[in-house]
């Protein structure tokens, strides 16, 4: 009886693992956090606006990580209310992306990190000024002495830590992913056909993988041409190849219904519009409303876990910190 | 034997609250928090920047609680990347202040929440947008009605909800208030004669109570004029008594070393400033640097326990919901 119950779990087991491995969705694995320390040194500078020349801007000011790792808006607000040229794309899940930015011009979330605090329109601080800050608060030094062995604070081990913290950021254990790991129940029957509609469709020719996207570059405008104001030309500006002009990086889809608005330019503010241009421009596809519905419904599935942890203190500057300049 | 101990104990329990009671500055005593609900949804609301214009700026922009409730600016970055006229006043252990705002213009955290929201120069929203925002997101509203009873969202509600999450952010268990309690070690001798000086050179004539301030008026230049560029003309703008010119409320001193800069315009940018400026303008007295020094050291050890709760998760946005307008 006991070795007939085993033989049932395993075919079980077996079962789940093949249905899963035929999905080109694959479910979210939690984060392995290798050195604490560090996350926890990254995840104060994640949130420290000292980073920023005005004293005002910190990464979480435009990954916000209480609204799905983005500011929620088209384009991000820089220094002085610069308007950005681009949408903030998710933190969240960042670690899966074949690179970092639209363009994939930064290969690693640590050489991402440097890129906000020294650009003109964003930080608008510099490398120098940013590292004299954390030099001269001892709290800092400490913790980063603690992780790196070393008292003298460097770009390097700033953006490592920043790095480090933004790896922790997955999303597991949506319902959707439950779905993938054998739990029948995790979707409505709604969701469940807008997942089928959407691999039917070929959505899935792009958005697969763990993340449901950012493991290709692919066109923006395959069928029909997409008509942007946005002067954002893809990933040309990287290679300097024609061919790579309007390629972007695959936004991933998880936590999508937290990530509007939607595109590089952040001009599809609902769901529903983003899978109907979607449809248009990429698959040369009219969703009907039924089943504009339903893919919308299959996206909402993909909600993981949102950050979990104490909001961080900072330590205080001192009396020798360069103070922020908001106005200058 | 027994007894003996109980009475020992006796004497010392009653010897420390006369102690205690003796000082002019008293513990700060912990939170009670009488509906969790509602301080939920306060800290949802204080963190989520969709209460302003732009979708950008939220309360904890300026009153950032990983920060001692404060932006640490002189003065505070509004809507559009206008400077603010004062500086921002820390929301920490504001329940213990006799008004809000430096001049008092409100008498409660309630009436103090909803003015930066429609601020012009601030949040720049307006109270209507910012209830249709709130209405347009289920998650909100049931929230809102299960600690409401109601589920039509009100500016009473939401500032009720914001002010019950604020009169949580007391901070209990500073060095010195284990020291008032009768921990003779909690302090150093450095400190413990910054306090002695600190109360023998008459700080304490107003920063005293629980928050060590926030419970008078006062006038800013007593013995010599504080020379300010600020237009800030203090209490007289409310009372429009012209001897309440220059009138300000006293700032806490609770976490001041994490509250910096300092004074109604933020004009000193260290501690040691502010206490010579005070000193000299309100006291009449050039303390030296040993002295300026040990008051600097007493002053540290009135930091207390920090907020200490998870980054709250805001719930996203729908297709109803009014979209921000940060460049309008």
């Amino acid at each position: 009886m006991r070795s007939l119950i085993l033989i049932a779990t395993a075919i079980t087991l077996s079962a789940t693992a093949a249905f899963a491995a035929d999905e080109p969705i694959s479910p979210i694995q939690p984060a392995k956090i290798a050195n604490p320390a560090m996350v926890e040194l990254g995840k104060k500078l994640f949130f420290d606006p000292r980073l920023s020349k005005s004293g005002f801007i910190s990464c979480n000011s435009c990954h916000n990580l209480s609204m799905g790792g983005t500011d929620n808006l088209k384009t991000s607000i820089g220094h002085n209310w610069q308007k950005g040229p681009i949408n903030a794309p998710t933190v969240l899940n960042s670690s899966l992306n074949l690179a970092q930015f639209w363009d994939g011009r930064a290969l690693t979330l640590q050489d991402q990190a440097g890129g906000p605090i020294a650009n003109p329109g964003e930080m608008a601080s510099t490398h120098t000024l940013a590292l004299s800050v954390l030099q001269s608060i001892p709290a800092y030094v400490a913790e980063y002495k603690k992780v790196f062995g070393s008292d003298k604070v460097s770009v390097d081990g700033v953006t490592k830590a920043i790095a480090a913290f933004e790896e922790t950021l997955v999303t597991p254990n949506s319902r959707f992913d439950k779905w993938l790991k054998g739990d029948k129940k995790a979707l409505t029957a709604q969701e469940l056909a807008g997942y089928e509609l959407f691999k039917d469709s070929g959505c899935t020719a792009c958005h697969n993988g763990a993340a449901a996207g950012g493991n290709t570059y692919q066109k923006m405008g395959v069928v029909e041409p997409y008509k942007a104001s946005s002067p954002a030309e893809g990933r040309v500006a990287v290679t300097k190849d024609e061919a790579d002009r309007f390629y972007f990086k695959v936004p991933t889809l998880r936590n999508v219904e937290m990530t509007y608005p939607y595109f590089h330019d952040g001009e599809a503010a609902t769901l529903a519009s983003a899978v109907d241009t979607m449809g248009r421009i990429q698959l040369g596809k009219k969703f009907s409303t039924e089943e504009n519905d339903k893919i919308v419904a299959f996206l909402k599935s993909l909600t993981g876990d949102q950050p979990d942890f104490k909001l961080p203190i900072l330590p205080p500057s001192t009396d020798s910190t360069p103070q922020p300049k908001p106005f200058d």
